[in-house]
């Protein structure tokens, strides 16, 4: 066994040689990837086995050698998907695992997508990793410059982006759907690498539970003021900015955090940060699961959420930047990408619910936002 | 009785006062709009009894003393409406009727949108008119110059617009989907006003019948060839081209006709040649419709159909042009225009066909579109 680890303050975890062991069910091949040196800080603070879903995507020995924020991001996100996807199947009750595709991007870098389709408990669950890099075309430089990013114009620049991204729907129309995504950005222009994080985490209830949502924000809060007090309140109003459909006036769901351009207050503090966000998203969310998971629902009810599963395809479809970028870039994984939209989804022409309904509060509280903590 | 009718030489109808009768379900309003009298040509050829489905946008007397081709097409186009759903309504057997909207957008003009859901034959079946004025914003000028038209730059310029959009997502997986789109534009730049016409019919099978396929391409290429033989090839090059999935790198369906800007050879013979596509929906439709919607079908063979219906939101909400402008248009009817989506819709990861199978071989002509006449 081959241990080396060091964390100064929070919940990270560690990386044991476990050869031989595998959880690559669809490839069939031995899982390497756990194998790892992590030298992120000075103390030692949790030790956990950590097997991840597939092989990395940069190789082993160059993430051993190199340890510097790409390979820190890359293991951090292979950390995250495999613990997010061990609890899932666990909520499963011996019903679906999932299914763990690794593939290659001819331009540069790749990816593990982690499917579990059909479950007892999830309907579909998501859960992709990816680390590529390229030549970011000038439109895409231009989009950035128009954010405020320092860099030359008209011109190609060689990128890096690391980032995990998931999309859970469940069955029961009791259980929220989440929607979680943390990134890692360099652009080098010339001899200057230009590097931030982006991401957060989000939740679509079909019939709200107040209690769930204070307990889902107030987690995301915490974990926000571990690092900076105005985090949160500003987070929050950027997240329900963000995911508003505004040709229906509404948000996707009750929103939670989100944030893009972050590089302050230095590197290490903001990888810290955003390793805490991605590690609070299983406690934001299993204790939800494991609440309404087993209750009875109605035909009614299932119609509802697969209406609002609708509403959460046109967000996807015709607003998220993510999609967007992604389908729109020669190249890319759709299979991936498109793995966010949910199994089933439905239009009715003027559906509109009674106002006193428990669909129609729902409906008062996306038109409406509030704050829950 | 009030009889005025005077069609050249194909199967357009007149119209009939019918004081006191009534289609107009919901409103429960008496239908007036079929007193109207219609002088596009000189010889009587066909007299059709015709109730709209609802009032005319535009006010009766002003729509009869007028006689230009605003008045013209937004006749035609309440015709095809009223004609197309009565055809659907007979198929249903005694089923579900259509549910009529008549709307106003605050900005001029309006629409009626019919909607028949959850029928015994067809599942969604939204036919739509409108008849707008307004002014287009600059950023919507730019694109009409892109596409060749000779307007001021950076300024708004007044419009009217007249269509009809239908889409049709019958139950049976052996019953394919056909949308079709017509629709009259003018733009007003000082003195001067562009007008042109657009449209097309398609259709997107769910398991392919060749002989379906010929029926219906044969049909389009009659009605084009009535008025020049080089624009079936054209168009239904088009038409391939524009209904294409750039991500899966395949057609949304198996094509039809497609065409835009088109004011060549005069604002009569296109009107004439536009008339002609609208009146052949019918004829090219319902027989594909009476010779399978009662058809057995298996639940993977609803399944399979469920799948494709997630293509065709796709296409729909990421590339339709259509779809897209009306979304981004502040004031639109966003329930009109997304009566396109089916009713049920399904996704899922990495779904592909065998190739030897019927679900494989509509994949292989949808990713190599065929000449079907």
């Amino acid at each position: 066994m081959y241990i080396k680890v060091f964390l100064k303050n929070c919940a990270l975890s560690c990386y044991q040689r476990q050869k031989g062991l595998s959880t690559l069910r669809k490839c069939g091949t031995a899982v390497l990837g756990a194998s790892l040196a992590c030298a992120y800080g000075t103390t030692v603070v949790a030790c956990k086995d950590v097997t991840f879903m597939a092989k990395t995507v940069t190789a082993e020995e160059e993430l051993k050698r190199a340890n510097d924020m790409r390979s820190r991001m890359e293991l951090m996100i292979m950390e995250a998907q495999a613990e997010f996807c061990k609890a899932l199947e666990l909520e499963e009750d011996g019903g679906k695992k999932f299914n763990v595709d690794k593939w290659k991007r001819a331009e540069g870098g790749g990816g593990v997508t982690c499917v579990l389709q059909d479950g007892k408990v999830f309907e579909k669950a998501g859960v992709n990793i990816s680390v590529v890099t390229g030549n970011l075309p000038p439109a895409a430089v231009a989009q950035m410059r128009s954010r405020g990013k320092n860099l030359r114009e008209g011109v190609e620049l060689p990128f890096f982006a690391a980032g995990i991204s998931a999309v859970i729907h469940p069955r029961n129309p009791y259980v929220p759907t989440i929607h979680f995504n943390y990134r890692y950005f360099e652009v080098k222009d010339g001899e200057k690498v230009d590097w931030w994080f982006g991401g957060g985490t989000d939740l679509t209830p079909y019939y709200l539970d107040e209690e769930d949502a204070v307990h889902f924000h107030g987690t995301l809060k915490a974990a926000c003021d571990r690092h900076d007090t105005s985090y949160y309140k500003k987070f929050k109003k950027w997240c329900d900015k963000y995911f508003h459909i505004p040709h229906r006036g509404e948000s996707r769901g009750i929103g939670g955090i989100f944030f893009d351009d972050l590089d302050t207050p230095g590197q290490e503090e903001a990888f810290k940060f955003v390793t805490d966000c991605a590690n609070s998203v299983i406690p934001s969310y299993i204790p939800i699961v494991k609440k309404h998971k087993n209750k009875m629902y109605t035909d009614n009810e299932r119609q509802w959420q697969l209406l609002r599963r609708g509403r959460y395809v046109e967000f996807n479809l015709i607003y998220d930047r993510g999609t967007k970028f992604g389908l729109h870039t020669p190249g890319a994984r759709f299979e991936s990408i498109l793995m966010s939209l949910p199994l089933n989804a439905r239009w009715e022409y003027m559906n509109v619910p009674y106002e006193r309904s428990r669909e129609g509060k729902l409906t008062e509280i996306l038109k409406n936002p509030k704050d829950w903590v």
